[in-house]
């Protein structure tokens, strides 16, 4: 099949674009070799090396050779309403920078969104597709919140925690992105065809294989790396125990980004993955605050803590909390009776029930103590409901 | 009430054993100035200096002088089988010297077990009284495991985790140890009456306060250090976001000892505190394997990976991995378009398919290629189940 014309109608040497594009055909995803060539001669002479060789410089890459027609691609994908971004345009997501010889060769894109400002700031959240509705919810919650503070929701597009994700951000007019393994004119996983074409619509569909191309297991690897690459942060929502997820949630702690996964019951099969990758270093997050904790820069997000909401007790220091622990319920006490119990020096108690009397915390009947109701608590403020 | 004799019926300066016990009435728990004086004059000179002084030289100490009589303490407490143990006993667990200026007197025990030898190999195992079903089972499988382990259980006497605890050890015949705030005399909490008298029948009850005294608020901080102190891990199984367990876990980590916090659904009040320790450095862990590897001396015990146990196609490298998902399920293919479809050099594609026919993963048809069912994957060994 080396067969048919070393120069093709389409070749031109001098378009560093189209040829990005039929190098995104000839080799498979995060082939660093073709990368590092590409990056030698320039995508154009490159192609002219491999051609002028009849494909002995790699015959991996020349078995496509024939099959290979950029501007075909680019034509069906323009179709679409797509396009084919590369390195320095606008367009181009700068994170995808940190995958060094691992970089794609450009992203073929679909939807009204510009990846690099969707993806400016953003969370991806994956896990897996046989997910639980505990799963589910968390991973709609943590989305929708991705959502309100103005992050971008990313995913695989998959079934389970990836759609649930991705329509939630939908649903509160959040954006989206869905990055996939195949083409982005290709609907996979069928059944969330109607999904893929809303995200289309209004968000934005990534792919670095060209139109036309079927997802495979190592596409999916691969693509896990892009999904990875593009946010500033990785939530594993559920996965079990060797998943997709967790190999997403490797590239995101070998490009140094924060990643988070979420707790679940440890009887639980599709939390045992995110278990295991709390153990390996992964952040406990449980909403989507603590997600936003994790990837905003310092300063942007704050989560409530709910220590920070004391009652009138909290404010009492140990020494005051010992005697009012020690003040009778029922029957008051004397003084060196309340010292006693409290294990203290009676002026101190003297003192401290004179405090604790103006909280209404201590009362006097007749020369004797009692514990006292206390004034009202202030308001908790609480944690923000999930 | 400073009155009665100056130098009581039981007053010997020069027996220290019984000198430290009147120091565990006069001081309350952690009272690091209290532990200072004894430090340095010895605990029968301290209270000599102490009524010499008649009581100024710590007026909260001299309050319980007049009620102070540790003959009576240690008569109640042999009444029980029971004894007082002070740092130099054999008995002495040496792990509370970690506790510094916090170090307790000494140790009212009761039962039969040495509190040196039970809590030599322990791990404390903690949470909340209110705790769900979810989390008592998963603190009597943690127990359970750590009992077959020859693990003792150190936990608080208490309803939820603490019961559900001590009963899953004492019903594998395992070793279990109740730290007390109150005095070993008293059955606290009263619904636990039955379980405490089990405990002090064949395993140990153990506190730093004299018989008859009540479990106050303090005491139950102060016993929390104990617990933490005591064994050589401490793992909160259930917890709210303030729990008495969140402070026995801050005990383990002012200690340097190992931290564990069970994960639950991030929708339970009662898993928010173990999350919350998550957050904060405690380690996940799901079950008494992973306790025991958070606690036991490195190589003594082992979690099997379960990502040990390959199936034939784990086995495969990435190449041979990507060549065996070219390979089509109906139609057989030449030999080129699987290279094309791997996009992989012909001559690596044939030397993988004779692999992966000796595998049955590729098969013959005519002189074309198409997918195999492979060879039975080897007996998983899996993770031990829970």
């Amino acid at each position: 099949m080396s067969g048919g014309s070393r120069w093709p109608a389409w070749f031109d040497p001098d378009d560093d674009r189209l040829a990005r594009a039929a190098w995104s055909r000839l080799a498979e995803p995060g082939d660093e070799e073709a990368w590092g060539f590409v990056a030698e001669h320039g995508a154009g002479v490159a192609l002219r090396l491999l051609a002028d060789s009849g494909g002995r410089v790699s015959p991996r890459w020349w078995v496509r050779w024939a099959h290979t027609d950029p501007r075909r691609d680019l034509r069906v994908v323009e179709r679409f309403g797509g396009r084919w971004i590369v390195p320095g345009d606008a367009q181009w997501p700068l994170r995808l920078d940190d995958l060094q010889q691992r970089r794609p060769f450009g992203l073929w894109v679909r939807g009204p969104l510009d990846p690099a400002d969707a993806c400016a700031r953003s969370v991806a959240v994956v896990g897996a597709r046989a997910a639980t509705y505990y799963g589910r919810d968390l991973a709609a919650g943590i989305a929708t919140g991705c959502a309100d503070a103005g992050y971008t929701t990313v995913s695989g597009g998959a079934y389970g925690i990836d759609a649930a994700a991705h329509r939630a951000a939908l649903a509160v007019d959040g954006v989206t992105v869905a990055v996939l393994a195949c083409g982005i004119d290709r609907a996979y996983p069928r059944g969330n065809e109607r999904l893929l074409e809303q995200i289309a619509e209004v968000g934005c569909l990534v792919s670095e294989v060209p139109p036309g191309s079927a997802p495979t297991r190592w596409r999916f690897l691969e693509r896990n790396r892009l999904i990875a690459a593009l946010t500033a942060g990785t939530v594993v929502v559920e996965a079990g125990w060797r998943s997709g997820a967790q190999n997403t949630a490797r590239h995101a702690l070998g490009l140094g980004r924060p990643l988070g996964a979420c707790p679940g019951p440890v009887t639980s099969a599709l939390s045992a993955g995110c278990h295991r990758l709390l153990r390996e270093g992964a952040v406990c997050v449980c909403d989507a605050g603590e997600v936003l904790e994790l990837v905003a820069p310092i300063g942007e997000q704050l989560t409530l803590d709910p220590d920070l909401t004391p009652t009138v007790l909290d404010a009492l220091r140990p020494e005051q909390r010992r005697v009012y622990e020690a003040l009778p319920v029922r029957t008051p006490a004397g003084m060196d009776s309340v010292a006693r119990h409290a294990g203290l020096e009676p002026r101190a108690v003297e003192r401290i029930l004179a405090r604790l009397a103006a909280l209404d915390l201590a009362q006097l009947s007749g020369g004797r103590w009692l514990r006292g109701a206390g004034k009202p608590a202030r308001e908790p403020s609480g944690r923000p409901a999930r």
